[in-house]
């Protein structure tokens, strides 16, 4: 895909996140599109991110929707103010809450589709709602409330 | 430490979860035990495993509550049934739910200490609340609800 990521327009200083950071080289580097009103991620877990084997371990179910969630934000911030995702000042979130139901046992030999949506604005935080699917059936829901990152925060 | 931990009594075909499972040999292993009636595990997170730098990615907290919670799961049922946890049949809990408040950023260089007490056992289900700390500040908190693990997931 051509198209740029989310994540691709965080600053070079907030861009080594383990999840979604594009200039940390051991961690998962998830990308998020815009598809229409909902943002889109497709993750492929290695084998070693098992549960119980043939499943996908809870904790990488979190982190995928952690950080699709934040992404997510970022980019909702841009549209709410009717900007680029190239201008300044860039949009960077942490998440102040986490919440991920786990609906059915997620296969690991699959590749993995995140959907989001941007339920609320309120200041600097947004509330993202995601779904985490495997072969199109929803196996676990999440809601991030991302807030935009205190300056105090980079270095 | 010579005690064995939780996850030392998961059964061999349950103990691959990258979280806790002490045959991945590429997860965390990580390492749970009571202390009187809080039950404890200490982890050190890698420098790749940052967020923004200097501080740990919110996935990881996430997934160090999510298995330290199931773990916790786990051993609260062997004492509720005033059993060894050598003493089969095996307790083994998947989560149901998973909700993480982050409360500060949480320092990456820092040996973080996981408290969990159980707050309900209702049937097949464990509710277990947790905290992270570092340097003795509580970072997050969490909160897991466990179910026992279906037999039908067992391969």
């Amino acid at each position: 895909m051509t198209q740029k990521a989310f994540q691709d327009f965080y600053p070079d200083n907030l861009a080594h996140c383990y999840g979604c950071g594009r200039l940390n080289e051991q961690g998962y580097q998830i990308k998020s599109y815009w598809d229409g009103d909902e943002s889109v991620c497709h993750f492929q877990p290695r084998e070693y991110h098992t549960a119980i084997p043939g499943y996908v371990y809870g904790g990488m179910i979190a982190s995928l929707i952690d950080c699709h969630g934040t992404g997510t934000a970022a980019a909702a911030m841009y549209r709410a103010e009717h900007r680029a995702m190239a201008t300044e000042p860039a949009f960077r979130f942490v998440t102040a809450s986490l919440h991920v139901d786990y609906l059915k046992p997620t296969p690991i030999n699959t590749l993995l589709e995140l959907r989001a949506t941007m339920k609320e604005i309120k200041g600097r935080k947004v509330i993202v709602e995601a779904t985490v699917s495997a072969n199109g059936i929803v196996c676990a829901r999440g809601q991030v409330v991302a807030v935009q990152m205190p300056e105090s925060f980079v270095k």
